[in-house]
């Protein structure tokens, strides 16, 4: 790095007052990541206005040597937007651009900066009749640029797909300062590799994303939401095919929750109510929609579906939410299951998933192996078994401290969970992505020739390793840090 | 290049008698592609047996400095799979390696080698009740590995997409000869850059497809076709809007043909009977499909729409099929129209796309353009509007001879077509693919930014530039061929 004084004053002079800060009170809450997990120090916070301004900045990063580490709403699970202790780096904020560039309601389309905050987004999308089919907890804070550089997930994946396939275009700021200007959106375009899908989940090491041409849907008119007891999650699962063959464009949602986690949430809730009278090994609960035309014929396959399913003895009991107040009621158990379960003591929870079909067979492994190599402690899954992405928390054994436990024990556990997955060619990250988190167990686990081929094209597109360096991109075998 | 004698007695070694040949009458036919534009010659033609061969013979090229040209069914549209003239280069043809290694119907996934071809996947989903949703003219020669390094459309992009959008996992063999194993499919997989992505439409410069996971549907059951008149294709456009809002999950295609074309289509075609009873301006042709159980509500609802329409004067008239025979007959005419155009003299043809909204517009002002600027030669544009996609034909003025006029005038026409395109931000190559045929008007038209980009991914990957040289990737400015 050149001199940081001279560095700094140049951004300042390129961003003027609203766009630089070193200010450490100032800085501090955008230091640490969300959850506390990450702390880390910087130079300052460039706060760009326009991608010109952002061209500008990485240009002069580039030429005075400083890694730039970009940041979204600092939601993030795996500490990618958090910068290292060493303070050499700059924090590029993309908060302020948050204008929405273009909207064509009739087109389905809406070109949003990275700055757009997802909530936002699905407000404007909601006043045309439209909706945007991705949403997450951290929807109050995550932007358009985080959720594209992570390709986020949430809970309508199963129909919809991850943030990856709501993208129509993308414009980014390359290592050098250049902008690529890919946002129009063709259906069909075959001039060459697809740049695009390099930079989305790129976590910022290839690229700083700046704008996005966003695909938007009809909004969903109605929904048919039904909780259904089950002997196994084996038999979920062989629901969950025969609900999507005769459902194939209603169905929404398809989680899976087992008797402990229903009867540690309804603990939790004490105003919950459990949906079926009696207990079940595992329980699903299902969404589907349609438009008002639609609903009816909707609800009638959904009923003889599960109808016949009894009959064959493949589901033991089902009810329907009678009313958009009871759907709700439904989601909150389902919803509840984290906070529950983390009110029971020390915990790890891993985000991972396997391919569908070997998802039961993971689930009924895992769990009795996990017990029996860390005794004491109790393993629990539920999730999406549409999208064979299982949350898989191992709880400590009674009397475990938090910190201490989930620093020792705990890290064992991940490891061991990790190592599991992997047999089972399934992804250590589901959908929180890699950051700092997750790169050595990526490095650790990860397929050789994948992580050769990773590191061929950072070096190729950042060869000085300026863009968020640390994250993501597992070291070279005996190369030093970062 | 090192010794050819030695580098082809090292491949018969490797591959045995049936592996290599460099017989003159049995290389011929793969050396020319099939609609005869292009023509080389190769050292020979490798066909392995498995993917460990083919990692054996491309380490093997890598060592000799040998080029290799990767090659499916032989039946692109670009010379994508045609060596140069310079007789330096290998054949690799993947049509050898033509097994299903694995076939989950329940899961709807299959994993088929490179050398599948695509009608005979269509034959084995069809036998389980599954269906694979990409179809195109080539489907009795295209195999899975070039669909994929093509990115393949077809005519049910509309719904389904393209081939990307088919593909769930990869296998290939890197510039090194090392193996890439991404065939596992995960539905949430977030462990960095997205190589599968990559790898899809990059006509085998950046690696050798061998195999791949797919996805299937469930079979369609019943589709409902109707014919409808339009007074332009702006009202076309809005009709498919109306449609697509209204059945999303249901609209499977709408095609649009002018009046000129359904009248040459009727000539060249005596049996054939005009849908509608007057003439109009527009035709679209659309396409809806359902399972049995909806398909009552989807007709339903395509009338409703279709009434509705008729009362605001968006559409003229229109005809439902009758039966499977007339719905057959409807797309025969769409399916007509290149070889009635054909018919009428030397044309040149154009494979590009607009943004979707941009389509009546573009077309509007195209074909004017065009026919001012070469007197005497007339434009005509047809196909999937829903896609952005526009066959663009002009046909030569009356008494040019084939050969020559498609040479020189054709030529020049094309590139006025080509730079139109890039002024509405649309594709040179919706579909088609770049090749040799695309590639000096792709490094003409392309943006800077995303070639360069391009250029440092295939020096990263391929850096001896042995994999399909020539193809796709344009040369750096001043740099010499090829």
């Amino acid at each position: 790095m050149s001199d940081p004084g001279s560095f700094v004053s140049d951004v300042r002079a390129l961003l003027g007052e609203r766009g630089f800060t070193s200010d450490p009170e100032l800085m501090s809450p955008w230091l640490t990541d969300w959850r506390g997990r990450f702390a880390g120090a910087a130079i300052g916070i460039a706060s760009p206005a326009n991608t010109q301004e952002v061209s500008a900045f990485v240009a002069l990063c580039d030429r005075h040597d400083v890694p730039i580490v970009p940041q979204g709403g600092n939601s993030g699970m795996s500490g990618g937007a958090t910068p290292d202790t060493a303070g050499h780096s700059v924090l590029l904020s993309l908060r302020r651009m948050d204008a929405i560039r273009a909207f064509d309601s009739d087109a389905g389309q809406i070109v949003c900066e990275a700055g757009v905050i997802l909530q936002n987004l699905h407000e404007v999308a909601e006043k045309e009749g439209l909706r945007f089919p991705l949403t997450l907890g951290g929807k109050g804070s995550a932007t358009v640029g985080g959720l594209i550089s992570t390709n986020a997930g949430g809970t309508q994946v199963l129909r919809h797909g991850t943030m990856r396939a709501q993208v129509l275009g993308i414009e980014a700021v390359l290592a050098n300062g250049e902008i690529f200007n890919g946002l129009t959106a063709l259906k069909k375009d075959n001039r060459g590799f697809d740049l695009k899908q390099l930079l989305i989940g790129s976590e910022g090491t290839l690229g700083i994303v700046t704008a996005a041409n966003l695909r938007l849907l009809p909004a969903t008119e109605e929904r048919v939401v039904a909780w259904i007891g089950l002997k196994s999650i084996g038999d979920a699962r062989r629901l969950l095919r025969k609900l999507q063959a005769r459902l194939p464009d209603h169905l929404e949602g398809f989680e899976v929750v087992p008797a402990h986690c229903l009867s540690a949430v309804l603990d939790h809730l004490p105003a919950a109510k459990a949906p079926l009278e009696r207990e079940h090994a595992w329980n699903a609960l299902v969404e589907c929609t349609g438009t008002s035309a639609e609903i009816d014929s909707v609800r009638e396959r959904l009923e003889e579906q599960l109808a016949s399913a009894m009959e064959d003895g493949l589901v033991n009991d089902a009810v329907f939410a009678a009313n958009e107040r009871q759907a709700e009621d439904f989601w909150t158990l389902r919803d509840s299951i984290a906070p529950a379960e983390r009110a029971l003591g020390p915990a790890v929870q891993h985000d991972i998933s396997v391919p569908v079909e070997k998802m039961p067979q993971f689930v009924e492994a895992a769990i009795p192996a996990v017990e029996e190599a860390f005794p004491g402690t109790s393993g629990v899954a539920f999730g999406h078994l549409g999208d064979g992405n299982v949350h898989f928390h191992v709880l400590a054994e009674p009397g475990a401290t938090r910190r201490e436990w989930e620093n020792g024990t705990g890290k064992e556990i991940s490891r061991f969970v990790h190592d599991l997955v992997t047999e089972y060619e399934g992804s250590i990250s589901a959908e929180h992505g890699i950051g700092q988190l997750k790169r050595d167990e990526l490095g650790r686990l990860g397929d050789p020739v994948s992580l050769s081929l990773m590191r061929s094209i950072k070096g190729a597109l950042d060869p000085k390793g300026l863009l968020n360096p640390g994250k993501l991109v597992p070291l070279a075998p005996g190369d030093a840090k970062p």
